[in-house]
């Protein structure tokens, strides 16, 4: 029997503690959050704030109940404020609390740019339930919305005020939306949301925010930026992305690594005994290029959850291991699908001599499925491989098509380190409905052999 | 400079065609068919039938018009009726047609049960546009049609006629429908078909027709079974299957496979010199066992058509090669998604001696997208695998939910010899509109490592 002590009830905290307690039933599980709830879906924040998603406790996993019948204990609105690690000890609400095993899933928080009064009312970041609450009241007595940040949230966000009837202006301090992609695909996806949405939107770019003016209420009313810009509205939702929340495992002098996030081995240990970690406070390991990287994504808390639960509760020799990521990612602007996976063109030219590579990369715009099947729809599909080993590096689809399922695909040649030749000859099922006769990862595929051989 | 002279017109041969052209613009290229049109989906016709494909000619993927212009003669209505190796020569519409290189893309054709009075009117094969215009025609007069088999084109004449209001029989000699599935996976297909629309759909298992019925015209009014069911109908369209068209290829010496196939090696090259094949008249090899098999479907075709396009028109040294198929396939029963790959369980156990394999399944059921999704929609995946070497073995999935993405993932997972590890490990895009933070996958992937771990 063990005393297992968790800091963190977002999807990792939980996951750990279920996986904990069914690996050995014997282990005393304790659960710390300072929030109110815990084991709730974040990422559906935005589909509930557009009305997608009727009630805030759909969003919700798992209730404490369930985890105290299961025989965890969770403790909630208990803050963590210091780890001593010599001690085995956790100071939480003024009270030691001593563990046998420690993890720490203290996930991640939004990034807060540097802005003249930030902290008036009607500024929001979109992180926890409480916020999602309040954007949502917010937008419902609104006309027009500020949005700082393009990133994954702030379209998805813009999705759910242009749904709302809300005119948004987003404002992005880079030249350009999802900057997770090549520059053009940046610029195709800023092109859609002017064509599906246009009369609702607003988008400036190269612009950063450094003030906030509040009304006689002390309430925002507009936002300027270092060029003089100005954007007049009702409230203000800043997302300029999130870095990982880690004083406290910083102050137990856990390493922490230089993408900002805990420094963890593939068993999920930091360099402190008897201390782990995972979820978004947790940097990652490229698979492609062992390189860290940093990625918030409630699905790898929950396999990273999973690693820890497993581990805590087992002997070294039955360790499981978290082998890293690939950088998938996926996000919708109504009907368009945004996706990719592994790295992009302009990443891969930029780390190509740290790393030996030798990009090259191709895109193909194609049918979805059959084209003479009346729904078929279009997909933009860029893929990037190395024209020396021919490995696919990576993808990325755009489109009303079915992004996703190409995408997705892609995910375990990378991982498999499938050559250009191996995903030419792959055998993906047929049918009108689904796909045309050669799909479009094959069209890619036989595009970038053409350009090796050509070039070789 | 050769001269390429390409039997078949369906999809294969025009692919080899333009590929050899494109390849050596220099090459003499004659493409002879015995029917009257070049280069169709054949897979399109269900839909053409069932309407969704309004006109004929959208499934015409090139007309003879656009091969001409590229330099390629195109002869219609030419039937191949004996190939004299020794002479480099074939016979066609009785005269003699040399050649350099030959390539059959004779295709498939129909299987004929053994029926009495099997030629009256109103009895049809679905295998070439004639035959979809001809069953079109018939449908719009019909009240009630009788489909013999219950394989893919069974399901997807089934809709077309559910879709139009005609009730349907299926008269299947096996147990079930779909039997390149697990049994269970039939039965649920069966369901879903009685559920969706039991009131137009009659089926009838182990039940072999032996006898046609003709009307006072000659045509067809209904058929009889070797046990004396009788099902009376408007008419019949018999869905038993292909079966690859290789008289020419075997009259000629040209080595025909177990299958019934034409055997290629992996450049397409049949048994004799400069004759090649490639489509649905040949057989395949699983990659995942190296054993032939048979499979028709168009897109195998293109594939091996660009194989030898490249290969006639190249020196040795150039070569690309055909690796094989898993058998993969995809169809649909209105909004319900059929589509596997690999090898089912219930194959795996019965080559699992001659294989060294050892087989272990799992079944999940499970939300396509995130649960609180309003549009999230079930799937049923069963995956199996190896239990000594891990590695996945196939994957079969049915549901209203996005299979064919899971499918398709597992096909590069199959491809690439992924274990059960690798696939726990796959790092798939995530968001709510697309996928629970664990998909099915996941999910399947972890459940086969509890049951090897326990067996272990």
């Amino acid at each position: 029997m063990k005393k297992i002590v968790i800091i963190g009830g977002g999807a990792a905290g939980p996951k750990t503690a279920a996986k904990a307690k069914r690996v050995n039933p014997e282990n005393q599980i304790e659960l710390y959050t300072d929030e109110n709830l815990i084991s709730y879906s974040a990422c559906g924040l935005p589909y509930f704030i557009e009305g997608t998603v009727k009630n805030i406790n759909q969003l919700i996993v798992r209730t404490p109940e369930e985890f105290e019948k299961q025989g965890i204990r969770i403790f909630l609105e208990h803050k963590a404020q210091k780890i001593i690690p010599e001690k085995k000890c956790v100071i939480i609400n003024d009270k030691e609390v001593f563990y046998d095993e420690l993890v720490i899933c203290t996930g991640a928080k939004p990034y807060v740019p540097n802005i003249k009064n930030i902290n008036i009312g009607g500024v929001y970041f979109l992180r926890h339930i409480e916020d999602g609450i309040k954007i949502k009241e917010e937008m419902h007595k609104a006309r027009r919305v500020a949005i700082i940040g393009g990133g994954y949230i702030g379209i998805e966000l813009l999705e759910a005020f242009v749904q709302n009837g809300v005119h948004t202006t987003i404002v992005e301090y880079s030249s350009r939306l999802m900057r997770v992609f090549d520059c053009e695909f940046s610029d195709m996806i800023k092109n859609r949301i002017i064509e599906q949405s246009g009369q609702w939107v607003d988008m400036h770019f190269m612009e950063e925010v450094v003030e906030f003016v509040a009304d006689k209420n002390g309430k925002f009313s507009r936002l300027i930026t270092k060029s003089g810009l100005e954007v007049e509205a009702d409230f203000c939702v800043i997302a300029s992305g999130v870095v990982p929340n880690v004083e406290l495992a910083k102050n137990a002098g856990i390493k922490i690594g230089k993408t900002g996030g805990i420094v963890v081995d593939s068993n999920m240990r930091t360099n402190i005994e008897h201390i782990w970690a995972a979820g978004d406070c947790t940097e990652e390991k490229c698979m492609l290029t062992n390189r860290p990287i940093y990625i918030a994504l409630g699905n790898i808390a929950n396999k990273e959850g999973r690693v820890v639960g497993i581990n805590i509760s087992s002997e070294p020799n039955e360790y499981e291991s978290f082998e890293g990521i690939l950088g998938s990612a996926i996000t919708k602007y109504f009907d368009f699908t945004i996706a990719l996976t592994g790295i992009n063109y302009e990443n891969a030219t930029k780390i190509a001599d740290k790393f030996n590579l030798h990009p090259i990369c191709t895109t193909v715009v194609k049918k979805d499925k059959a084209g003479y099947m009346p729904n078929s729809e279009t997909i933009t599909l860029k893929l990037v491989a190395d024209k020396k080993t021919g490995k696919i590096l990576g993808a990325q689809g755009i489109g009303t098509g079915d992004v996703n399922k190409r995408i997705n695909t892609v995910t375990s040649a990378l991982q498999s380190g499938f050559s250009v030749d191996d995903l030419l000859h792959l055998d993906l099922p047929y049918s009108p409905p689904y796909s045309p006769a050669i799909d479009i990862l094959i069209t890619a595929a036989y595009r970038l052999k053409t350009q090796m051989n050509s070039e070789s």
